[in-house]
């Protein structure tokens, strides 16, 4: 499947929430559950989607929205899954905004999809401050990060629904602490679920596609009764 | 020692040049070599300043400026080996400025420092774009982030003047590849040395303290000629 690129430059920062609003009336109609999935770079965003898809494909239709500066790498490898799937690249900002998010909606054939992540660029601060109109922020932490990110990134840990540890299996290997971490958040965040996984063994993915699951039924179920 | 806290808001934009040339300024007077330290949260910046501290303290004279969004943790850290230290809060903003490092210096012994790191905030796009005085920007790309990273994030490989690629020691677990990184900084910069080393076990470091000894002189006799 041929990837298609959009490139898209920096909008007037006052004008994305109302365009998330629009984006958000829009899946609310379709059924689609969108997830906003945030992290430095190298986190394991798209390896993490990779996994959910070969795990989920057969219960729920994907699609993929992928947010870079630059290059369509990550748009291919998930293209090479046969879902739909658009690369936005930004041009040199920081994070997307939901007017970028507007302009993919309108290149994905939504009525054949059931969950469509959004991969925003990789950035522990900046992505945390613009809406994009997702039903859920999901973030990833990597174990080679360390424990001690939430003290230093405080924002994005706050504001997200769902923590991620990711690269679970290379905990021996490093100092990251899960207790440490877990204490940690409980100042600032107690409602997010804190779910280690390692995409690469899928060791601790079932909890993720349970709430996945759980999530896309809530909208379709929300969708129908309207 | 105490560790000083300066919080600092964003400044406007276009002053940042123009403070940065005042920091050279004062930095060439005083004879130190200032290196911005560039990175993705946790791909290793403290360790590894705090293992350049552990090699080199007895050949020159260290200062460190911590700049992070939140918390003192890095300058705790530094603060125990000795070394001068001010912490940088930035209150929000994903990347320092030259104002910030103009009022850090203003609190530092500089007549006992020859060589200052100034470890930025943990991000891979924003801090590329602000100049803060340094005489060299160093970058840090850890083996668990991936080798694609110049593709999407090309701005910071472009500026850099020096690549280390840290946590080396656990290449065996990742699918870093060392020469695929190499080829794809050919495009984009073909002058900054790749120095790959791991802060914990010191392999690779000699090649670092042997560049920062060398610019550390370089900037010593450019003071005591002019």
């Amino acid at each position: 499947m041929a990837v298609k690129v959009l490139t898209i430059k920096e909008n007037i920062l006052g004008a994305n929430e109302e365009r998330a609003r629009q984006n958000q009336k829009l899946l609310a109609q379709k059924g689609i559950l969108m997830i906003n999935i945030l992290a430095s770079p190298g986190a394991g965003k798209t390896s993490l989607i990779l996994a959910t898809i070969k795990g989920l494909k057969d219960r729920l239709r994907i699609g993929v929205i992928e947010g870079d500066i630059a290059s369509t790498i990550d748009a291919d490898k998930v293209s090479q899954t046969g879902v739909p799937v658009i690369q936005i690249n930004t041009a040199g900002t920081c994070h997307l905004e939901a007017h970028m998010v507007e302009k993919a909606l309108a290149n994905l054939p939504l009525h054949k999809i059931d969950l469509l992540f959004v991969e925003n660029v990789g950035n522990l601060v900046c992505t945390a401050e613009f809406v994009l109109g997702e039903d859920k922020k999901v973030m990833l932490l990597s174990v080679p990060e360390g424990d001690d990110k939430p003290f230093k990134y405080p924002l994005m840990f706050i504001e997200t629904d769902v923590v991620l540890i990711t690269k679970c299996d290379v905990l021996p290997h490093f100092d990251f602490n899960v207790q440490a971490f877990t204490e940690a958040m409980k100042g600032l965040n107690e409602k997010a679920p804190i779910l280690p996984l390692s995409a690469r063994t899928g060791d601790g993915m079932k909890p993720w596609f349970d709430w996945l699951e759980a999530e896309a039924r809530k909208k379709k179920n929300a969708t129908s009764k309207s």
